[in-house]
C-alpha cells in the first residue's frame, strides 16, 4: 500500500540476504518505525512480543525466522529446532505453524548445502503468495460491497474488529482487500472501526491505514457495534481470523463473537476474510479444541498513548491491586457466519464447502 | 460502605445546608477528591461532565441542586428553570427526571416561605430512600447468588459491565448491593469486571470499590466477556440501568446489549438491579424511543491514567485525523433480560408485571 506517497510493506526482505525488515507495529499510530531482523530469535522475539502480528504476516515472517536459520546452519536438527521455537511464539494462528511445515518439508528434501538459498527463495514464495491471496479476496468480496451500494444511496457502511487489514498481512489486507478495492473503485465506502481492546489495533493500526489510504471511518468502543447495528448503521461485517476449523469456526481476536451475535441479532451480514491457509482441518469444534492465548495482564490494566507533549507514553487504568485476565482470542461458531471470503471465492461456514476448498487448494 | 475503615458515600449534604459534598469520580482510582458543589450551576457541572455519574446517584444530587435553589429563590419560575437546566445536563437517565419531578412537584405546593427548608428535607428523603431502595435490592438479588453456590463449589463467577455499584448511588450500589450482601455473609464470590471503555468505570470504579471491600475480581476487556461465558466461567451476569421502558426495554450503559446476547447464548442468566425510579412508563418501545446520549468523541479518542512517575495524564489512543463516535448507551430489549431485581423483589421484564410493580409503588 501507498504511505506518504511511498509503497510500504510491512515485511521486507533485505537485498543482501541477511535479515528481514519489519515495521514495528507498537509505535503505531505515533510513529513508523522499522526494525531489522538478522537471527531466529530476533524474529521469535517480533512475533512474540507482536512488533508484527496479524495471521498471514506472522507465518511470512515466521518464513523468514527460519531461512535466517539456515544461514548459519542449515542441518536438520538446527531446522526443525528453530521451527519449534519459532511455533511457540504465538499460540493461536495457524499459519504461523502452516508457513513453517511448508517451509520445512521444503527444506529437508534438499541437500543441505541448498538449503540456504532455497530458503530464501522460498519465504519470500510464501510472502508473495500472501499479496496474491489477498488481492483475490479482495475481488471476491468486492460484489458485497457493490451489492448493498446498488440497493441504497449512500456509502456502503462496514463494521471491522482488530486490524485484518494489510499491515497484518504482506499486503492488501484480507478484511480491508475488498474495502480499499471498492474505494480505488469509486465505490463510497466508510468503515466503522472497532478500538479493539485490549491492544487496540483497530485505533491504532486499522485506524490509521484507513485514513493513510483516504479511506472514511470512525473510531468507535468495541462496545457500540450492538447498537449501532441495532439503528441500521452496519450494512456489512468483516472480519479476518486466526484459525478455522474444518466445520467452519472461527478463532479471530477478542470480541468478534460479540459482533457476530449482534449482527446475527439485526439481520446484519457477518463474513469472514480468510486466505485458505488459515484453515485448520485437523479441528473441529473450535470452541473445544482451538488453543486461546492468554496474554498479559498488563495489556489490559495499563494503555500507551502519546500524551500532550508528543511522547508516547505507558498509563496505568485500574487501581492497585486489581488483577486482569486477557484471553486474546474468541470462536465464533459456525452458525453466527454468513461466509467465509477466500482467495477461491465466497464459501458458506460448513465441512463439506470447506472440504471442497481443500481440495482446490491441493 | 467503608473505604480505609471509614463510612464513606459518595453523596453528604453539608451540614450548614448550604451545599453538597460528592467524590470527584473522574479522580478515581488514582485520587479520592471530594468536591463542594454550592450552586445549582456547581450541580448542573458536576452531572454533565461526570464528576458523579449513575442514574440513582444522579438523581439525588439534582435534588440537592434543586435545594440549592431554593437558598436563593424559591419562587415557581425560579425552580422551574433550574429544573429545566438539570434534567438537561444528562439526558438517558430517567431517575434525573424522576428525582427532579418529585420534589418540585413536592416544592410547587408548599408556600415559598417554606420551600428553602422543606427542599433540604425532601432531597435528604430523596437520599436515604435510595440507601434503602438499594439495600432492599441486595435482598431479593441474594437468592439468584444462593441458588449457584448451592449447585456447585467455589465461588460464584458474576459478570457486571459499568459501575452499578455504590458510587453510582447513595449507598450499596444496585448491580452490586447483592454483592456485597453475599460476600459479607460469607458466601464466595468473584466477579468480572467489564472494563467499559470509552471512560472506563468498570475498571476504574468497579475494580476500585470491590477492591476496598475486599471482594476477589477481575477485570476483563469489554471484548471478553463472550469468550467467558462459552466457557462456562460466568454464572450469573447483573447489570444496572438508566432507565426502563413499560414493556421492559432497557436501556444502560453502551455494550450491555452486547452481554446480554452472549448471555442468552450461552444460557446465562443475565439479571438486571432496577430502582422502580428507573421505570420510564411513557416509554415502550425503548430501541425507538430512548434518547441516547452522544458523547464527546476525546472519550474514545483519549484515555486518562497513570503514568510510570504517578502523575495523572490523558493520552491519545488514534492517529491525527481519524474521527470517533460515542454512542453512550444502548438498549437491551426485553426478551434477553431474565429478570429485574427490585426493591420489591424480582419481576419479569414483560408489560404486565412491569404494570404491577408501578401500582406496588403507589
Amino acid at each position: 500500500m501507498i504511505v506518504d506517497g511511498v509503497p510500504l510493506r510491512p515485511l521486507a526482505a533485505a537485498a543482501e540476504r541477511d535479515a528481514v525488515i519489519v515495521i514495528d507495529q507498537r509505535a503505531l499510530p505515533h510513529g513508523l518505525l522499522f526494525e531489522r531482523l538478522c537471527t531466529p530469535q530476533d524474529v521469535y522475539t517480533a512475533i512474540r512480543d507482536m512488533w508484527v502480528r496479524g495471521a498471514p504476516l506472522i507465518g511470512a515472517v515466521a518464513a523468514y525466522g527460519l531461512a535466517l536459520q539456515a544461514l548459519s546452519d542449515a542441518g536438520d536438527a538446527a531446522l526443525q529446532a528453530a521451527t519449534g521455537r519459532l511455533l511457540s511464539a504465538r499460540p493461536t494462528a495457524v499459519n504461523l505453524s502452516w508457513a513453517l511445515q511448508r517451509l520445512l518439508g521444503h527444506l529437508l528434501a534438499l541437500p543441505v548445502s541448498e538449503r540456504r538459498d532455497a530458503a530464501w527463495v522460498e519465504a519470500g514464495a510464501i510472502a508473495e503468495e500472501d499479496v496474491q491471496v489477498n488481492a483475490a479476496i479482495g475481488r471476491h468480496g468486492l460484489p458485497l460491497l457493490q451489492a448493498v451500494a446498488a440497493r441504497r444511496p449512500g456509502p456502503v457502511n462496514l463494521l471491522t474488529h482488530c486490524n485484518a487489514g494489510w499491515l497484518a498481512t504482506v499486503d492488501w489486507g484480507t478484511a480491508t482487500s475488498p474495502i480499499y478495492l471498492a474505494h480505488a473503485a469509486g465505490l463510497p465506502v466508510h468503515v466503522w472501526v472497532d478500538e479493539t481492546r485490549p491492544r487496540n489495533q483497530g485505533a491504532s493500526l486499522t485506524a490509521w491505514e484507513l485514513g493513510q489510504a483516504g479511506v472514511p471511518h470512525t473510531v468507535i468502543a468495541d462496545n457500540a457495534g450492538g447498537h449501532l447495528m441495532q439503528h441500521g448503521r452496519v450494512d456489512l461485517v468483516i472480519v479476518g481470523c486466526d484459525r478455522v476449523t474444518a466445520r467452519g469456526d472461527v478463532c479471530n481476536k477478542i470480541g468478534t463473537y460479540l459482533k457476530a451475535l449482534a449482527a446475527r441479532d439485526n439481520d446484519v451480514p457477518f463474513f469472514v476474510a480468510m486466505p485458505t491457509s488459515t484453515l485448520d482441518p485437523s479441528l473441529g469444534d473450535g470452541l473445544r479444541e482451538v488453543p486461546i492465548e492468554e496474554r498479559s495482564a498488563r495489556e489490559v490494566t495499563h494503555v500507551t498513548g502519546r500524551d500532550a507533549a508528543g511522547a508516547v507514553v505507558e498509563v496505568q487504568l485500574t487501581p492497585d491491586g486489581s488483577v486482569a485476565a486477557n484471553p486474546a482470542f474468541d470462536v465464533t461458531p459456525a452458525r453466527l457466519v454468513s461466509g467465509l471470503i477466500t482467495e477461491h471465492g465466497v464459501v458458506v461456514a460448513q465441512e463439506g464447502a470447506l472440504r471442497r476448498l481443500r481440495e482446490v487448494r491441493r
